[in-house]
């Protein structure tokens, strides 16, 4: 590889000092850093690894305490985002998926773009449109009338159902599920369940990218959207109907209940359960483990079952914490109340 | 496709009112409706969409406000198991999969029905039953002895392990494991774990429906039965010897632990955790995100972690938000208690 | 089979009472034996099982009331590792998947041991290493440069993604996804999220068992580590650049935060959620449904969202239960104040 000091502190804007042509070879955590390792500091908390990291070069904050001279710094405004721009600029991983395998099927109806590459076993059923430059690998299942559109890429192992709609630069990890039925039923007079076929699709919309081992439903009527820019974490549940805006970001393990709709620009973390039928507006971050029992409008952190405004949140949470204090307090209160009512009495015999 | 209105009110037993000529097309959601489609209105949140709704009929309450002359009403009590049960008779899906693909495996030992579908790269491994009108997707697999029977259908990418039991008119979504082995170990001295061999099945019995991505593991020893009826939404975990009982619904993402038996008819939102080895009788909701570690046999609804009934969990919540009031009561109380006591100190002098 | 109950005894080290010379040809739980069977009853829940089991033979504690002579005793410290021992000696499931199925694909560059098993339409990418012994079922895909090492069992549908070492003895249940990207992004000014590419690895040691549809994801750079002995069960969440320490055991639907550190000996109950980039030691017991968001040194049990010692959040509990109670004394110090406080003025006047 070899990268160029001088180049890569140029390329995000930092400040190099110490030995500027020592040969970097590989990106490391500062904590297993070897030496040829460009490494990088952000969190307060990794501050202990910087005296024993063997890492030939370092991204620092600006005003970072040098106090290492056997160690290169480049002193960069975001160290976080400068080293993500240097993975990207250096070590960004090709797919070396080519060509179309025998074994892959592309149904008579189907229509194809140019430079695609399908993997072993992939389906392609009838009326399926993919766009050029898309990637599908092993045995990845799209059913009918599924479009890809261009330069996407699907892993292996994912499901993709009838009619739903993949958009640009998508990127899909293995074992993703896209357009199963929606869990939508009623009930006869003997409580027997009724299945309401999910007539409806998935609009899965540009520059999305699905961990693995997502579900997404397809509508009941409609279509489930989830829009441009969206990433969504590993074994996140979005049903029926759900609208998820652009630019949001789930994180995993998280579900997202029928028709409820979700802004732009929203930060949902892991493990949290939104209610069906609600509305969050743009601009909402919701904490782990929350459960979103009502629409929220207002921009701000939410935390807690059910969700409040995360100060309010925390302060409940000091007051639980606070319970024995308070219970002994009452006591407290009980008993010198108790006296003082024998001290009354006296005074009015 | 072409709807009429006449006959879809009489199937539905409603009233109609209004342009009984209009050509309904297709069914759409009340804010997403067209000229040509149908919708319904049943959830009061919903009703801000009805003057505006582009619709050409409508399903409504009897009662409902007709303030609009420009669209077509069907009063029905039930406005959306109508719907449902429009979507049933004109809209059902059908799926299009036929005949054995030849690149499905059937090994010799196994027995097939009339009528089945074999997608691409499907494995029926030896001793297999497959009843009759039995539609099963590409690329899923079905290790030795797995008996489906008739009218099932199993969507692409399922993993069936050996010996398990899927019973009639069943639906398996995409990435659903049916039979990996519990989570069963003992440890020895050192603390290290040795694996129990789970040598029992999964029973999946007649009109079960499993979402994407749901895990069922097989019993040590006996089976894990879901019974008649169940609907288990997508990223279930349901864990060995559970028995889950007829006409119940366990929502997304919910898990249920070890040798742990749900009665019938009981809904389970989603998020829940059930400890193991305990028993949930029959008629039994339990709310989202709840976790459920006792026994419960009291028909009625359950919320919060640990469980209490519904309203108690409602109550000890709004006393929980009032904690920082209470909290001044106390404070207010002991400095009232204080004055009284100066007060009184006065008096003795 | 036939089961020689004197042998069966001797090998658990149990005082055996009662017909030696009944015949046992199964294993089955108390509540569901029938007459040949050998049972188990270790849990005083399952007592009541005790009078109607048609089990021929039953391991119990020493000590256990033998009421019923009908019935075959071994007398054994711990029945439930008793039983364990009986089904690993006389049931141990046999993988029968043998030889390279021909629709199982090799590349050129890797390199395969010996008795290995391919299952059909299984995928091995260039430059993959496969140990003696390994079977890998129907449909499982390695992407390029996935080593297995010797006696892993992978099932059907399991995603390998490039560069994953997966170590002895492991085996790997349908569904299951390792090396998906992990969830690494920033965001420009616009507030877009431009994806850091993963190039680091997921490192699978000895011993591991993986449960069916989890997600384990690639390393942002570097490796996430699940080491010698871990057993993860079903749809468990591990983020990326996580480690978890050996012989650690953690529970369905788990989700293990970014770049946290899971020592040796731990025992994290199912839903649990932890944040990332914190530390968890050695011995650590979490609770089900729990959220860890600071790091935990001391060995001990921890359960609630924030997590507390298990004792504290009991309390706490507790408290929250009688909070009604504790309103109340409230109330009524407050109109005990106020009575004491008119007598008070009578006094003065």
């Amino acid at each position: 590889m070899g990268i160029n000091l001088v180049e890569a502190a140029a390329f995000v804007g930092g400040v190099i000092s110490g030995n500027e042509n020592v040969t970097i070879n590989n990106l490391a955590k500062i904590e297993e850093a070897n030496p040829g390792d460009l490494t990088f500091l952000y969190m307060p908390s990794y501050e202990k690894y910087f005296p024993g990291t063997k890492a030939s070069a370092i991204l620092v904050k600006p005003g970072f305490n040098k106090s290492r001279n056997d160690i290169t710094y480049i002193e960069v405004k975001d160290p976080n985002k400068a080293f993500s721009k240097l993975i990207i600029k250096y070590f960004s991983p090709e797919f070396s998926l080519n060509g179309i395998d025998s074994t892959a099927y592309i149904h008579p109806t189907a229509t194809v773009g140019k430079n695609i590459a399908l993997g072993k076993n992939v389906v392609i059923s009838a009326g399926c449109k993919i766009g050029d430059n898309v990637k599908i690998y092993h045995n990845t299942v799209l059913l009918e009338n599924v479009e890809v559109d261009e330069n996407s890429l699907l892993f292996q192992n994912v499901s993709i159902r009838e009619k739903c709609k993949i958009g640009k630069r998508v990127t899909i990890h293995p074992g993703t599920v896209v357009g199963s039925d929606g869990f939508g039923f009623f009930t006869d007079e003997k409580g027997i369940y009724n299945k309401i076929p999910q007539i409806g699709i998935v609009i899965i919309e540009d520059d999305v990218e699905l961990g693995s081992n997502v579900s997404i439903d397809r509508a009941a009527i409609g279509a489930t959207v989830i829009k441009r820019g969206v990433k969504i974490d590993n074994l996140v549940q979005i049903a029926h109907n759900v609208v998820v805006g652009e630019d949001t970001v789930i994180s995993s393990q998280t579900g997202i209940s029928g028709s409820t709709k979700i802004g732009n620009h929203c930060i949902i973390a892991g493990q949290v359960g939104v209610v069906g039928h609600i509305e969050i507006g743009d601009n909402i971050i919701i904490m782990a483990q929350s459960g979103i029992s009502k629409s929220i409008n207002k921009p701000g952190q939410y935390f807690g079952t059910p969700a409040k405004e995360f100060k309010t949140t925390l302060k409940l949470e000091a007051h639980i914490r606070n319970l024995p204090e308070y219970v002994d307090r009452i006591k407290d209160l009980e008993n010198q109340l108790k006296v003082l009512k024998e001290e009354l009495k006296k005074f009015n015999k």
